[in-house]
């Protein structure tokens, strides 16, 4: 039997990408009287990208490129007012309520009747905590875990801490990079519900191959899981 | 015996208040041209208290904090490269050599040939860890805890956790706020090595009280914490 079923949070169980792309919308019409639309996009990613190894990912340290981008774009032109609107924006961002994919608190609620459920989540720490209390889902998962990096190191240490072998975990998110490959990379099945929109840092180079890994599953909405995991049950018993 | 030795991190293992009055010094510099010196700090601080909820503790809260009283005080009059001196500044906090205080080193590592050792710690996520990598410890820690808030349920949580009775527990730290009420608060023992100043939001409105209350423990120096182990072991043994 499957031991533990972790989910990864932003844009696997609520919408997190999605309230980026509306920020970075106004930080477009900010900008756009001082430099052409299409460098603006390409400067903020190209900052966060540089920030990302000191700053860590979540909203923060993307409002701090977001004015390191501001600044750079209009040769120091931008107003402290409109570094404010920026700052109010984050804030904005912050607070903005948590919204659940479809199917997801269903989803969750069945899979944990038969398994021991958890979030593995990166991210602000406390921001993170915020979403986790306000979806309503704290308490189906038996342990929560708000990580730097996910890579496989992060997998195995969070495995060994809970003393459970790769062969009987999943990993499930949208993320390919993230979620899905450093998971088959242990061992782990990974099943991969992709969301609408992938940021560019989550993004592989070669999609098809990490489809074709062993341990790989697709599924279009997490309303599926519950019978995926039901196939996964059977054939570990099966083999065993 | 005790089960299990927790340190704190900031100010405890290694310098940080230090570091941020260090950036408050050349905020004020930079502010001195707009308003009073005493206001700034004041205005900082108001600033910081009021975003600690949705910003949490550490560098990029304080940074974005920095900005907005840089930007109030100055009735938006701030420039953008004013501005990004208080990134940069930022940048270096994050950047600053992790400074042992003195007879930290040979504390944790005599206490971890008896006892498991853990870190609990608050922060931003990577900043932490990153500090914990650079201060040549992390090997001696079993675990280690970075958390968005220290009160009892907090250290219940990790007591439950590890399976660990709150009574085999030693909390040490600088804070009487995070480390040490809290710790007593849940039946275990506190040890406090002050350290030489203290950020206003660790601040406990009695310390005479805390200072009375069973299970709490004074240090100057971390030096001190094997003998003061050697006793607790002792007191354990013949109580039991």
């Amino acid at each position: 039997m499957i031991e533990m079923v972790a989910f990864d949070g932003d844009d696997t169980l609520w919408h997190n990408e999605t309230i980026f792309t509306v920020t970075q919308e106004q930080f477009r019409t900010l900008m756009q009287s001082f430099v052409a639309p299409d460098v603006i996009e390409e400067r903020l990613v190209a900052t966060e990208m540089k920030n990302l190894k000191l700053f860590g990912y979540g909203i923060k340290g993307f409002v701090l490129s977001m004015i390191e981008t501001a600044i750079e774009l209009s040769n120091e032109r931008v107003t402290a007012h409109e570094i404010q609107e920026i700052i109010d924006a984050g804030r904005a961002m912050l607070q903005h309520p948590v919204e659940l994919l479809p199917g997801v608190a269903e989803a969750v609620a069945e899979v944990s009747e038969h398994h021991r459920v958890m979030l593995i989540t990166k991210g602000d720490l406390l921001d993170q905590e915020s979403k986790l209390a306000r979806s309503g889902l704290a308490e189906r998962f038996s342990a929560v875990e708000i990580v730097s990096e996910k890579n496989p190191a992060t997998y195995q240490r969070i495995l060994r801490r809970l003393d459970i072998a790769p062969q009987r975990f999943v990993m499930v998110g949208n993320s390919l990079r993230s979620d899905v490959v450093p998971a088959l990379d242990i061992g782990a099945f990974g099943v991969h519900i992709p969301y609408h929109t992938t940021w560019i840092a989550e993004r592989v180079e070669d999609e098809a191959a990490v489809r074709r890994r062993p341990g790989f599953h697709h599924l279009d909405s997490a309303s599926e899981l519950p019978a995926l995991l039901g196939r996964l049950d059977s054939s570990i018993e099966s083999s065993s």
